[in-house]
């Protein structure tokens, strides 16, 4: 009991030191940028004149030597600096240091989750024969890891559970969520997903999802020092940061540079700006590149190449007709995320409507995960149910296993083959007495329940790389059927060529992961995490087909799924689930104007608006009667006006002084929803106004966006 | 003489029954789209009735046998009909059919060149001893199909000359170029096409552009059958047809998908709309999988696979330290395309501004066509120059040489290993007498100028694969001269591995092709195109870096420099070319609204706008001296007002009877060009209107923006 009371005081002052640091940094940041331009060229400068002065002081200090070759190296790096920003703007180098961050990121996590499950693993073997000592070993640590990632990321901060990414695709659609992309976050999402990763397979649960919410908050801080150190000429908004992060999330997380490209576009709502595309490319590359680099240099790879590499052969890697038991593979796995779908969607719901479990989730998150992670650790404890599901292997090793080109069921049968087999993972696979088959039934049963169940813990998790998996043990049962049912392999020519059950396994989870998410860079993920490209047409049509299926009947995708049920203010998947959302019209949404100027305004009239208003742009009308907009003016040009007048007479009007800007784009209250939130989010506008035979009646900011689809997702 | 004239005659009446055939199914079109919504309804229904007639008459005719089986048969097929229709939206069907049109187009293509070339080969090598007469065969026969290419071209369609993607993409950026969709279009092109490829690598032209284009005809056509079968349901428009044609295009080119797909990505000028993703992959997946299969139907391929398979080694692919040299070959390749662009925009400029070629070039294209493809075939004639750029390998063996894995320096000096090497290709490059560096440097050298001389050609061609070839040929100099300074081979830590030049030679390949186009697909072009993904990393690095060199200062890419030659009005190359025309605001160009309609309008003023504009819809404003815009009213509101006012008094107004449709969105003149483009693009709206302080100033269509960018094409 005092160990996790003092526990918890070490993480509440944790918590506190953090959100000091990060209101430190708010503050720092926000006291700059509420600085006129002028006064921040003046900081500017006045840093740049410092740095002189330093360097001077430090020509003029006699007791460092080489005083001419420093100053030489001095003038050298200017140059380099003058010529790397003559050679590209500033934001490439934000990219390469987002792709180059991430990935030491996701590095650093994988190597201190191996030592850790090695740890367990070494703990269990140590207690080799005493089965109530191994069923605690077993049961507790994942227990404990899981306890500790839900206490740790609710205490330090309560948006930092779950996957993250429908929040990502929310904040990528232009509504704001600033909670999301917070410091805060980033730790608590860091170390909450090394310890329910560290748990291993007996959870089940992934990297990928959160990778790219952390991704993109790492993004949104480089944003931020970007535009602070780009002023007035930033050219890249923040929105683009962030579609950027999201690619390099993905492929630092598995060295997969075009599957991340491919997620980046499919993660947009509507519409992705073909100007994105070379930093994705670009950043994803750094990513995927300094990732594959650190496992060379740290000896884990002899050189850079796929993360799960297969060795399919590759002259003759399937015969024509197999396509066809591919393209079934894929109606199957279409089928299956149906029931895993509407399972995963039952289980959210009932956790957040059943009054025992509610309470329980509001008050004990913590106990809550300790007991779903003990029950799933002792279903999967190696001496009774886990034997029949390889629950030995760790996440990596299973997926190396069910990847693996040769039949098991030959293996087993066969002694010489069985020594000469690359992994003995497969062994895993056969326990005594039992065949391939039993086992991968019975992974493919239970499984699917736990991971169901797993989707419930209130702590940091990925749900692409069990899914993944899931669909690789599917396509491996039908792959070793076949193998069975054909054992010398299938022809349809001169030559034969016995079935790869590693293939199967690859289309299956390729075909499985992009039906459940209803996409498709799960094929392009597939081969880039295998490095062989030998399968291409199989998995993609495999994907097609599941997908078509996963699709009909405007079921959600998985995100989508969350996204409605944590009534998240994301529009496409509102308007996936219920079509006719499509054609609801802005005018019951349009709040009106709070603060107008008219065209002849007076200098007192300006003075009440100012004072009432904290708006920072007010629209012009040419009367208050007839309400025509004219432009906006901007609160800056406002005080100028009043100053310039405080000393004069007050009968100068508005018009006679500011320059109005004109209004670009006016929408009618006919126009949709979609059609406004796809013309601000295409347009990057900040606010339309709307209006109606010339009247001006309203104005849409993306926090009235935001109420408008928190209202539509009402009427679901 | 004779002959001439009698083919000119034969190419003229087929020319003329072309264009009949084009006229009368263009005018029963029109005829039919021009008919009221419910007399096509009417016509649907006559045809369903019929049809039902016809079963009746038929199942009452005595004389056909099985009647009851037939009835049931028809029974099923309808049944199927009308699951397939549940199943998936007809357009679904239209993507199946394009990529299965699309690679049957582009199968039988492959056919017939190959045949023709097998025959010159085979006539060439007849001659063998003659070198007169071998001289005459190998100069005279790409001479007459090159002349054969334009003459035919230019007779039956003057737009099918040249590669046709600077037009797709101004078609896709919403421009309508009409002559470029047609018919005629599409059988000059295919039959021309035929012709240049025949020619061989002699003339060194490809075949992907044109294929887009082809591939864009036919989806064209097939949107046509779609949205007369679909009538006012239709749910998609021409231009996402014609993007998921442009993936297919690619993808049945080559049998590859993805790249197909980041193709149609990166022709689009600004937005992408996620929604065309899908059927984008659907489409490409079915194109690539039948182009595939049928070179397996045909014997070709064994199984499913890579057209350019390639064998490197999978171990150890490559080094970690050779990433740099890949990323020097980025450079090399970089700096090479802006060397080839630049010379290829200056030929293009000079052969339009050179009085007497372009004299020559309108009046006697073909003599033009003849003698450029003279030269070039003697200059590789194989006993003068030929010899030293393996000018008799066609254009596909010259890639699979320069793909191949093992060392030619090795092979030349080790007879076994050169009786072992899977293709005698290599022989070519190493004439007796000299080494593979003498002739990978002349064709290096060399065949740049040649292929500048070829783009000059007026006849259909592809300028991708040819530069595709040059990158390969480039990075497969570096991979041999690394090969002879480091014999053994590179090591980095444990482990020898040799150096691959055929890694090098695909590494080049992508990134020069990269960099000429401005593009990345090429990188999974490369790809795709060899069924390996060992190179993946390095492969994007140097794409990557061969595209930032060529993109600096501004340089227009190889489609960007033909669409500002030819002033076609594709805005994104414009501003790509001179970004201040990003800020040219619509103000200069708007054009005030013909005819106007008030509130108020009376009969006879409805009559006389109906009689003096040919508009199908017009503005509304609430009287002509405020012109505030309330909406528009279409011809056929305005014919029904008539129509009922027709025996009433006159005094009834527009207000009173017809419902105005309001405008969604108005822009005002301040807008920029790009602005307006961008929303009429992505929104897909026919026609914007224009306001200044609430009143209607004039309307933009597409007709208007393509006179806009014309106008700013001018400005250049």
């Amino acid at each position: 009991m005092k160990k996790s009371s003092s526990s918890s005081v070490m993480q509440w002052k944790l918590n506190t030191g953090l959100h000091l640091l990060e209101k430190t940094m708010q503050h720092v940041y926000v006291s700059y940028t509420s600085l006129g331009e002028n006064e921040q060229h003046g900081i500017r400068h006045a840093g740049e004149k410092n740095t002189q002065e330093k360097i001077i002081i430090s020509n003029e200090r006699p007791w460092k030597p080489w005083q001419t070759a420093r100053s030489q190296i001095t003038g050298c790096v200017r140059h380099v600096q003058t010529a790397m920003v003559s050679l590209a703007g500033l934001e490439w180098y934000c990219y390469a240091a987002l792709g180059v961050l991430t990935a030491l990121m996701s590095f650093c996590m994988d190597l201190t989750i191996a030592k850790l499950l090695r740890a367990h693993q070494w703990l269990y073997d140590c207690l080799e024969g005493k089965i109530l000592l191994q069923f605690l070993c077993w049961t507790l640590y994942p227990t404990c890891l899981c306890a500790l990632s839900t206490s740790f990321s609710h205490s330090i901060c309560p948006q930092s559970t779950g996957s993250g990414l429908p929040e990502i695709r929310t904040i990528l659609s232009g509504v704001q969520l600033p909670d999301y992309l917070s410091l805060s976050n980033l730790f608590a999402k860091l170390i909450g997903l090394i310890s329910t990763l560290s748990a291993g397979s007996t959870v089940f649960l992934g990297k990928v999802g959160p990778f790219v919410h952390l991704s993109n908050i790492v993004g949104a801080y480089l944003y931020r020092l970007y535009a602070s150190a780009c002023g007035e000429k930033q050219r890249r908004t923040q929105g683009e940061m962030l579609v950027v992060a999201s690619a390099v999330g993905v492929a630092s997380c598995f060295g997969a540079p075009i599957s991340g490209v491919l997620f980046s576009i499919e993660v947009m709502g509507s519409h992705y700006s073909v100007q994105d595309y070379c930093p994705c490319f670009f950043a994803a590359v750094c990513g995927s590149l300094t990732y594959r680099l650190l496992s060379v240099c740290s000896r884990e790879q002899e050189t850079v190449q796929a993360v799960f590499k297969t060795r399919f052969p590759s002259e003759i890697p399937y015969q024509p007709p197999e396509i066809l038991i591919f393209a079934f593979l894929g109606l199957l796995c279409g089928a299956i995320s149906c029931i895993y779908l509407y399972s995963h969607r039952w289980i959210l719901r009932f956790v957040r409507t059943n009054k025992f479990i509610s309470r329980f989730m509001a008050t004990e998150k913590t106990l809550y995960s300790a007991t779903v992670a003990f029950l799933l650790a002792s279903v999967t404890f190696p001496h009774t149910g886990g034997s029949f599901m390889a629950s030995r292997l760790s996440m990596k090793q299973l997926l190396s296993s069910l990847l693996d080109s040769t039949q098991w069921n030959l293996i087993s049968h066969n002694a010489t083959l069985a020594q000469e087999s690359p992994h003995s993972f497969w062994q895993e696979w056969s326990p005594p007495g039992y065949s391939v088959y039993h086992t991968l039934g019975c992974f493919i049963l239970i499984k699917l329940w736990l991971l169901v169940l797993a989707c419930t813990l209130p702590l940091p998790a990925g749900y692409f790389m069990p899914v993944f998996i899931y669909g690789a043990a599917l396509g491996r049962l039908l792959g070793e059927g076949l193998a069975y049912l054909f054992p010398d392999g299938i022809s349809s020519g001169e030559r034969l060529s016995v079935i790869n059950p590693g293939g199967y396994a690859l289309v299956g989870a390729a075909a499985f992961a992009g039906a459940v998410t209803h996409t498709l860079s799960p094929a392009l993920c597939a081969l880039e995490l295998t490095g062989q490209s030998t399968h291409v047409v199989p998995i993609l049509t495999a994907t097609l087909i599941s997908n078509v299926l996963a699709r009909s009947r405007h079921q959600p995708s998985f995100y989508d799924g969350i996204s409605l049920i944590k009534k998240l203010p994301h529009l496409p998947s509102l308007i996936r689930a219920c079509p006719k959302l499509s054609s609801v019209q802005i005018r019951q949404f349009v709040v009106p104007v709070g603060a107008v100027l008219q065209q002849a305004e007076g200098v007192m009239g300006v003075q009440h608006i100012m004072n009432s208003s904290k708006e920072n742009e007010f629209p012009v009308v040419d009367t208050h009667d007839s309400l025509t907009l004219l432009g906006t003016i901007t609160r800056a040009q406002l005080q100028t006006f009043l100053l310039s007048n405080q000393s004069e007479d007050l009968c100068k009007s508005l018009e006679d002084e500011c320059s109005i800007q004109p209004v670009k784009l006016q929408l009618s209250t006919d126009a949709t929803v979609k059609q406004a939130h796809c013309i601000m989010s295409v347009l990057r506008e900040q606010c339309v106004f709307v209006t109606e035979k010339g009247k001006l009646c309203g104005v849409i900011t993306w926090k009235e966006m935001k109420n408008m689809i928190e209202e539509l997702t009402k009427e679901i």
